[in-house]
């Protein structure tokens, strides 16, 4: 659980940076522009799925470290973000991590409050994938998880996976490490081979 | 009541087709993105009102059938998009039901939670309207509610009508059913006549 | 607290005109589209705090006077418009006035309601500003607190300001009138000198 919630707060640290590297030099935001969009990209999703379930408090309403590992974030992007261009395989790896494990938790969390299947494995995706929604629709640009990248759907396949292996018997943390693993995987295969979802329009 | 719950899936299904439509060729959406715009598109306004209402669990937490509604109009947006073009009366149509119902079910449900008429009226309209509010913001385009066709309009007034004869004491069946057609038939004559509402700035 | 209560209902009315006017000439907004854009400013940023704190029902839901508020506002812009463009520092006023006001209700609730110190300033400056975000990314523009004026930052001072205050005891009246008169004296300074925070990117 310890080691869980140390991998959590890593995760918020990637949303963060990549809140922060999303508005770039043309659109000229200042620091709070920054620190604001890289808030709502970490800690986003989680609002969402506590809204959408009607669990309050909200996820970061007692919880400073979450504050505190995005401000590190954000401290990081400001020192950095010349370098993060070159970092690209770092950062893509950060963020794995980050939707793997916010899928889990975000689906176990929906379980726990009598979400069926389905919409668990939703809640999972939506606490991975909706601080980014959010942090695109804001700064005007079409949310990268529409067009680019099998990243929602990793989140839904790994959703699946950890139903299954439930289902199974598999006990809870095996369970937790595998699942996370196969979104983890899919997600870095698919960009290492630049796969992508078929058009919709064809 | 039978009745109304199938007239309300149909209204998902028309909902769901046009978030699906609302992706196009250009902006190259895949199969998720394409599923994401639909299901928000489909469930918007409804899950914007429970949360505005503080009702819970959100409509869609435990009804599976509208899940399949929207899948369904998912697919057959899928197979049928070529011919949808041609069918932009039929679409009209289903969509002019979609928001009819969904009008005077969210007006209802407001005033069940204790919302004055005002807020029931608008609780009303915003069942209807929030979902393709939200589907334009992630696409970005300007909301077509507000510069296009007396869409809202006709929901307000249906809203208001409805009220207007439960004063007078009309039985609820029939209310429903006449408000609702007061909302599709402003709409169907606006669009017809191509009429709008006068322009803000002169 | 009547006078406080005045107070934020012109707040509200400013918040509408900055709505109302937000909609230009060339998106062609009709009289609905207008009358939604100020609502929803006029309303976004204590709809947001309220949902993030589970505080139900909303603040609009049983109180009329910030509808009726919010309608004088679309009314005197739909009349005035045109003056409007001539009066601007009479409108940063008023905007001022609301800001200020915002900021320490929002902060205050949010303490009512349990939340750390952090989260309290937050949610003060989130009543005040989250109304125009909505607003900004609705029209598909990026939000002016991102990128113009020291914004959203003087609300945040303001709030620290406030705890301050009221760690060292002042009266709550005294610090409400003095915590907002530092939001409101920061963002008059800033205006009239035109400072800004130094952009995050180099």
């Amino acid at each position: 659980m310890q080691i869980q919630y140390i991998f959590e707060l890593i995760g918020t640290i990637a949303f963060a940076i990549s809140g922060a590297l999303a508005g770039d030099e043309r659109q000229k935001h200042d620091w709070f522009g920054i620190s604001f969009i890289a808030f709502i990209t970490a800690i986003g999703g989680g609002t969402i799925r506590d809204l959408f379930l009607g669990s309050y408090p909200l996820v970061w309403f007692n919880d400073m470290y979450i504050i505190y590992a995005i401000a590190f974030g954000i401290l990081l992007t400001g020192l950095f973000y010349k370098q993060f261009s070159r970092w690209r395989t770092t950062l893509l790896l950060f963020d794995t991590l980050g939707i793997a494990l916010f899928t889990i938790v975000g689906l176990e969390k929906a379980q726990h409050l009598g979400a069926n299947p389905f919409i668990s494995v939703m809640m999972g995706m939506f606490t991975a994938v909706m601080g980014g929604v959010i942090r695109d629709t804001m700064i005007n640009r079409t949310p990268t998880v529409f067009i680019q990248e099998i990243y929602a759907t990793a989140c839904i396949f790994g959703g699946i996976f950890y139903l299954i292996l439930e289902s199974f018997g598999v006990e809870r943390n095996t369970n937790f490490i595998l699942s996370g693993a196969v979104i983890a995987f899919i997600r870095v295969i698919t960009v290492k081979f630049n796969l992508s979802l078929p058009k919709f329009y064809k």
